[in-house]
């Protein structure tokens, strides 16, 4: 078959106006969130069902074209954007874009993968449901993409990564068959586990068209405190505190140093400081309470003071309005923009175990300093899940672009410290292709034949998504 | 090799003490827990290590041995036995039964695949934390066990199954290598989730003999209900409200029909029975607080004051002593001891959606006893999570053993049912060679490809616990 004949049977599949060749029209897909790469498409289909994107898998699978699945295109990884050799054929999922159905009494919701999570999210909340995935990106990630990932974001602590939140998926496999995973059930164990292997293969395996989220009971209310710190030691004794006074009311936990909200008085001046003197780090803490907003605060505050005794905090801040709440969360949620405002660094998404975070985060700042005199850790994240976004900037007079050339040497430190200290260098932004050549020097040849196997298995033509992952 | 031969490389490996091959040794290693089966095997060998594990199925591989897992043999399924056929090499995991860690900062816990599930609570228990799996046979199940059969129980509504307990596994593969995937990490986005894959698997895929598990802060106080209501329908409705007044603080949510207690009262006479009229449906309701006993109780006490007003609930105890919380409980644990002691009964380990679980009960119950007049439907389990234990037994004045000769039928009545709601025919026993044939009837073409696909690139041979799932 021609290039044309390839492109007129996808046009037959998924109507003419949703095959996009032109560069005019397929440059939107074609370069990744962070501007850092574009890649080539032989096109851009938009296929509007599952019948249609299994049809055009066949397709691909007939004449050996490589096929890149792409949600909301908000990945950091390079994992849904081709290669420059522009064989493959890019299929967004923009257009399998409806809520199914929603079983309240089940806290269940049957969606399309190209549903944009805070879509999800509002369908959810009209029914006085919670979808609890918060991320960064909420308004523009699809809820395809999150499971390809298995995105984490802010709510891990209590609710689990995007895997925890799914009970059932639909896939177009490599062999262009649907699989109708659809079940809404939590308890079902007749067989392998199909689900989590398509959740965060990253599309390497099959596509995900479809899934069943589980939902929550809506808390009555949520509680925001920031606190002030010594040390990220002192963070997570104070976490362990939390932990057991609170129990499964702390939902979220997170961890950010001085550094980074010096960066952001910087770049956002209009942003209220919270506190009048400085501390070397400060963690933001969300109570929810099934109870009512007093319970809340109560038990948040009763926690605090413990902590106060115990000389954990230096100082804390509760939010009594929304807007105080919207306030602190936005010092957190300025930072990558700050970041990104200071000019180019060198991100790592990480984990460990909780245990060693504090103890990681000293070491490798240690051994960071000594390599480059004066280099800026920007160190915040996810504490309470032990996921560290461990940024690197250049040290002051320092051009931000001529330091990248030193990324090589500083992955090598952080990734080899990370591995030191029993943890993962992708925590859940995922591998893509950004990270593939790091999983050999991080991974057991055992477990990569392992990943290799199943990959044969599933994919027996490598056609999807190649050069992600493995 | 020669039997001999391989025997004595059994020997080598294991040590001459741990290879059995007298009848009476290996006896109580080849009946089913309930007795229904028994098997042959060319030996019983109990390694130590996991390097004696990985040496015999290397050992297994190069002769085309077929090798049979087998924890604490309290399976329901025929999971870990061998068949007839006597060729297999029965692998206990008795042995592999320490405590390798615990870090309580990082709440987890890495253990041995042969631990007995009581022995981990108990060790968690001793940080001030808590293991959550709990079911039955804790006292002589092990936790690889639990893990190979992905076990649910009695605190899935708030924990999650064991799936969602572990963090990470060390396994042998089905060519004798060991993977260590020993992670104690809250997030880690590497690759494709292999540890999902063994867990559930049975052992057809390789055998768990290390995991990491996860562990909770301890709650103050568990606060025990019972509460008597007028059918299924109620209960569903009793706990959407209990979820939204709760929150996560409700942990356990138990649904037991009159027949049950019924049944319990007849075999136990010295029991209590809890209140002084019947009614046809109850629910056993279980609160943590992580705050205080008076906490807990409180909440207990307001929800069921709603649910009272409601009309949800006709009557209700709440235990204000852990020897009435006791009393509440064993009234639920004594049911399947009445029902064995009743004689044989059909059972079926079936989980439905949550919000169609009354109307399976009621069509499902309908159809048996339009086919069985008197037939005595012993219906009670795991409402919170949709996972019924639907268990048949004959009417009055017809003989136990007989009506098992109606297990066909019947099994296809529930079954068909269950799949018309939308349910599992296996919510938390797995697939054994019990369910086996049972499998190509409800799951698609597609879903059993992709299961063969894993089974024949992850053991090749096909000698890990043949017969078993596929």
């Amino acid at each position: 078959m021609t290039d044309d004949g390839f492109l007129d049977a996808c046009r037959a599949i998924a109507g003419p106006a949703h095959v996009l060749t032109a560069p005019g029209d397929t440059a939107p897909y074609l370069t990744d969130w962070r501007g850092r790469f574009t890649g080539r498409a032989r096109a851009v289909v938009a296929p509007a069902t599952t019948g249609e994107v299994a049809a055009l898998v066949r397709l691909c699978a007939r004449h050996g074209v490589p096929i890149v699945p792409q949600g909301g295109r908000t990945g950091l990884v390079l994992g849904s954007v081709p290669d420059v050799s522009g064989t493959a054929l890019l299929l967004s999922t923009r257009r399998l874009n409806r809520v199914r159905a929603i079983d309240a009494f089940n806290r269940t919701m049957t969606v399309d993968a190209g549903c944009v999570l805070a879509d999800v999210q509002a369908a959810a909340g009209a029914q006085g449901l919670l979808f609890p995935l918060s991320l960064a990106a909420e308004g523009s990630c699809t809820i395809g993409g999150n499971l390809a990932t298995n995105a984490g974001g802010t709510g891990v602590l209590r609710y689990g990564n995007t895997r925890e939140l799914c009970l059932g998926l639909e896939v177009v496999t490599a062999r262009g068959e649907v699989w109708d995973g659809l079940r809404g059930l939590r308890k079902d164990n007749t067989g392998y586990d199909l689900r989590d292997l398509y959740i965060g293969a990253e599309g390497t395996l099959g596509i995900i068209t479809g899934a069943v989220l589980k939902l929550f009971p809506q808390p009555k209310a949520a509680i925001t405190a920031l606190v002030a710190l010594c040390s990220p030691g002192d963070a997570l004794q104070l976490l362990k505190l939390m932990e057991a006074h609170c129990g499964p009311t702390l939902t979220g936990y997170e961890l950010m140093s001085d550094v980074c909200l010096r960066l952001v008085a910087s770049h956002f001046p209009n942003l209220p400081q919270p506190f009048p003197g400085r501390y070397p780090q400060y963690a933001l803490l969300e109570l929810s309470s099934h109870e009512s907003e007093r319970h809340g605060i109560g038990l948040l505050e009763g926690a605090i003071e413990r902590a106060l005794e115990a000389g954990l905090v230096q100082d804390a801040v509760v939010a009594t309005s929304i807007a105080q709440s919207k306030a602190l969360w936005a010092i957190r949620e300025h930072i990558p923009l700050a970041q990104a405002a200071a000019g180019k660094n060198i991100k790592h998404d990480i984990s460990l175990p909780i245990s060693r975070s504090a103890d990681f985060i000293h070491a490798t700042s240690s051994r960071l300093e000594e390599l480059y005199p004066g280099v800026q850790v920007v160190c915040f994240g996810h504490l309470g899940d032990g996921n560290l976004h461990y940024n690197i900037a250049p040290p002051e007079g320092i051009a931000h672009d001529a330091f990248l050339d030193e990324q090589g040497p500083i992955n090598r430190v952080v990734h080899d410290s990370v591995a030191g200290f029993g943890g993962s260098i992708s925590a859940e932004h995922g591998v893509g292709a950004l990270k593939r050549d790091e999983l050999p020097r991080y991974k057991s040849a055992v477990e990569l034949d392992l990943m290799r196997a199943l990959k044969a298995a599933l994919d027996p033509l490598g056609i999807m998504n190649p050069g992600k992952i493995l």
